[in-house]
């Protein structure tokens, strides 16, 4: 079963053995364990639900009881896993409606603008930005469910475009598609529990996105339920004509309608992968073999740049500490110490295409000094890719919070950015007297630049305000650091609440007004996921 | 000096040998020829200006002689060079503006809001879709140059980042960067005299777009002068926070504001490049592999087929007949006879590189029992690339029109597409008792589908009236054909005037409800070049 109170299945556990335990211990000190709140205690926290089902068609399932309203009252956040942990849940949807058509959906907006009820669309809830999260308000809210639109609708060979339900998880996408010989391709860290209407209203990117692109080229198309009525956007490989509807639907977080099925452009599932990892003795080289094979396109599906303390770290929570050393010393031979860095390339494709691909690659990494340490970490690291996650679990359990943010700039700030977010990390939890334990990776990777993604470990207080003021300071902090250094306020993970502060530093004051029209265009009474994407919330009339 | 009244520069001169003549006079019959009207009885016809400066800082230039507002008043569509050729101008922009920079724009915008003056953006004005068009309008029309804003502003190598001024013409643009090393790789057939804002503005796409992108994944942000302020847009690799504003100004067809500068994702010039020719003995054949091509994706930079008339025209417009005569016999000793069809296909890059992406596409057409016959044809159709354009005197000059359509369809739909929008153009004529020479390409191919781009050949009657019935009637059926065979209004061209009747068939009420919200709000007033894009203009309120 689900956790309810952090990352993925209950049954899957991950272990932070005694190194690496260790290791946390060095850089922040030990973690103080404590006790979660019990499930029932949380259930029995939550206000009485203000809804009633009058008016709504008996076949549209609506769920006020409180065990359901609590599992899809919050997302993944830290702010949402401090409320989680320590049962300090305060608003929670008042139901939770499970439509099972795009009819049903429709009539649940219908329903709901009569009654002036709020909707928030609920994909998988794995938002770390606080996109599913109910804020406290006079109306009613009501969580609607896309867990009953996740069928693959249609699947054409000819154009490679296959349909599905918009509330379909990653995995049951791919092995829909499996089935039939193709991929989508779409691997977001999340990928076990995010959906393809969540990826779209997010403007999710993929792991191997340099091959299949990011969600924006995926999605061709689909069909929305918005309080103005339903939206429906033909799948075209490409239109000159005029505005581009998807761009709309993209990144709108729920907030110009709900999206109930869409067209994904697929491919022939590869006949070959690999992964390979390469060390570098310093950042400085590894930015520019990473810059070089942006730019020269070899025709890669992945490349993933770790800085020096991510690679320590990667190492020390891998196991295996004799072989670890044996490689460490290796390396050291091999010109690679200290700061070495590794940076992580995938091929996928025909054998002959990926392996040329790889081929030409490995050749650029050796003109930057790269060690190429063949398939073993790469390999590994695939195996993990959608394990890592489960890594915030184990850590909460020995007393640590972990929480990242991503932005993307150009290449000639890269380094500057990533040194600006981790000391901004360090400043802001220093003044609890603090350490924190950040490392960054480049996980994007384009012409133009590349995403820095910082993670950051440091231990709880074991007290839900103090817990909850130390992320606020440290998310403020590396916030103001990304925007001060001409960053994005995200590059995958979308706005939700945790962003919308920061989004004006970018849009502008035109383009936040811009915006605004058109989620009042949409939206005229501001019923949908009201305060998401733009900071005034209900106020954006 | 620029044709006021055809395409292209004065000196340039396309002849049509007689075997070209004869070809189409077998096909459609012989054209009558009949003078133009001349240029200054063109110019007196135009009422008396209705602007003055008056208010306007001095610096700004502001034209209202008959001459620059003729040379102003009208782009490339077929209804606008009859409106040239005829002499039968009618309305013309009441003057031009010659900004030379952003703040000059800025000013403009609130000069003509104060004054209730409507506003035409002007590039290179070669629009086939009416986009420069001046209609008639109780209002003052005043028409923007943007030739003053046409220098690089900024080249950043290390992010392969370039900001021009918008009114940068295509060679000009691609000139400055090859100083440097880089190429943009946007070439569209306008390439000569579009520029890149106008590229933006109608989301152009260039012959080599498979290597480079359209434009919309080669605009990066920039700056746009709007009724409702400046809206700047910073250039990310890439973002997940929220609506893209690029997306509002891409298609926006100088309605939501005038582009400024904008920076454009540059690449590293070429080392290498080929284009090479295959045959094959049928449609089917062709578009099979090109199909197989598209979705393999070896990394080719250009894919072109053309249906079988296209192919013979190409070949009988050639020259050279008893090398084309050789070849032909050649092919049929090959199995490709009447109903053959001719692939381009180009590679660029590395040489290494583009050597393999061919190699493999070859290998790919030999499986369709594709003829491959070397790069001959292929760098005469590279040379001839911007130059085919000029045809279009020619044919004129011996009394036919020519006029293109192009669409986009999923690959189950192209080959009927193309059969119907022929099928339409025939029947359409057949109405005036004239055949159509129709001939299609499908000009940019896609792993989903292909546009599909149709050229109709017929004679002119020499009489406005009857001229532009013909043209309408034409235009009209193959409009409503590509709609009915799902096609986009348009691929590459954009709406303009000529296409916005057909906009709401493909993004409905709710699309057009919403693409008017956003219009409104950057334009309450509907200043800025009313009609275009959304069919009823000023009345856009």
């Amino acid at each position: 079963m689900r956790r309810w109170n952090g990352w993925g299945d209950e049954s899957v556990a991950y272990a932070l053995h005694d190194d690496a335990l260790g290791f946390l211990a060095g850089r922040i000190g030990s973690g103080a364990p404590f006790a979660d709140a019990p499930f029932d205690a949380a259930c029995a926290s939550l206000a009485p639900s203000r809804l009633q089902a009058t008016g709504l068609p008996a076949h549209i399932a609506l769920a006020t009881d409180a065990p359901t309203r609590l599992r899809h009252a919050l997302g993944q956040s830290l702010p949402d896993w401090l409320r989680l942990r320590y049962g300090r849940i305060g608003t929670a949807p008042d139901g939770v409606a499970f439509p099972e058509s795009g009819e049903d959906v429709r009539i649940l907006l219908d329903w709901a603008a009569a009654r002036g009820v709020s909707l928030i669309a609920h994909g998988g809830g794995t938002s770390v930005a606080g996109h599913v999260t109910a804020q406290a308000s006079p109306r009613p809210v009501l969580t609607v469910s896309l867990a009953r639109l996740a069928g693959m609708l249609h699947l054409d060979r000819e154009a490679q475009l296959a349909t599905f339900g918009a509330g379909v998880f990653g995995p049951d996408l791919e092995a829909q598609l499996r089935a039939h010989g193709y991929v989508l391709g779409h691997y977001p860290q999340s990928f076990e529990y995010s959906t393809l209407g969540g990826w779209i209203a997010t403007r999710s990117s993929g792991q191997q996105s340099l091959r299949y692109g990011r969600i924006e080229q995926l999605f061709a198309g689909g069909r929305v339920e918005t309080p103005r009525g339903t939206l429906e956007i033909p799948p075209f490989p490409a239109s000159a004509a005029g505005t581009d509807l998807r761009e709309i639907v993209l990144g709108s977080e729920g907030r110009v309608g709900i999206i109930t099925q869409a067209t994904v452009r697929v491919t022939m599932a590869p006949e070959y992968e690999a992964f390979h990892a390469v060390f570098f003795a310093s950042w400085a080289d590894g930015a520019r073999a990473a810059r070089a094979l942006a730019q020269s396109r070899p025709g890669l599906s992945l490349l993933r740049l770790s800085n020096p303390v991510e690679t320590v770290t990667m190492l020390a929570l891998a196991g295996h500490r004799r072989l670890v050393a044996l490689l460490e010393r290796w390396l050291r031979l091999r010109g690679c110490g200290d700061g070495k860095c590794m940076l992580l390339l995938g091929a996928s494709g025909t054998r002959d295409g990926a392996r040329a691909a790889m081929r030409t690659a490995l050749g650029t990494c050796r003109q930057y000094r790269g060690v190429h340490v063949g398939r073993k970490l790469g390999e590994k690291w695939r195996q993990g890719r959608f394990r890592n996650v489960y890594l915030r679990n184990a850590a909460w359990q020995h007393g640590y919070a972990i929480d990242t943010v991503e932005t993307a700039v150009d290449w000639p700030r890269v380094g500057a950015t990533m040194d600006a977010v981790e000391a901004a990390a360090a400043d802001a939890l220093a003044q609890y007297g603090e350490r924190v334990h950040a490392y960054t990776h480049l996980s994007h990777l384009y012409p133009q630049g590349a995403s820095v993604y910082s993670t950051f470990v440091y231990r709880l207080a074991g007290d839900y305000e103090e817990d909850l003021a130390r992320w606020r300071t440290l998310k403020n902090a590396v916030s103001q650091a990304i925007v001060a250094s001409g960053g994005t306020i995200s590059h995958q993970h979308g706005v939700g609440l945790d962003h919308a502060p920061w989004l004006e530093a970018e849009k502008g004051a035109g383009g936040m007004a811009a915006i605004r029209a058109v989620l009042r265009h949409f939206d005229p009474d501001g019923l949908l996921n009201p305060g998401k994407l733009v900071a005034d919330g209900e106020a954006v009339r």
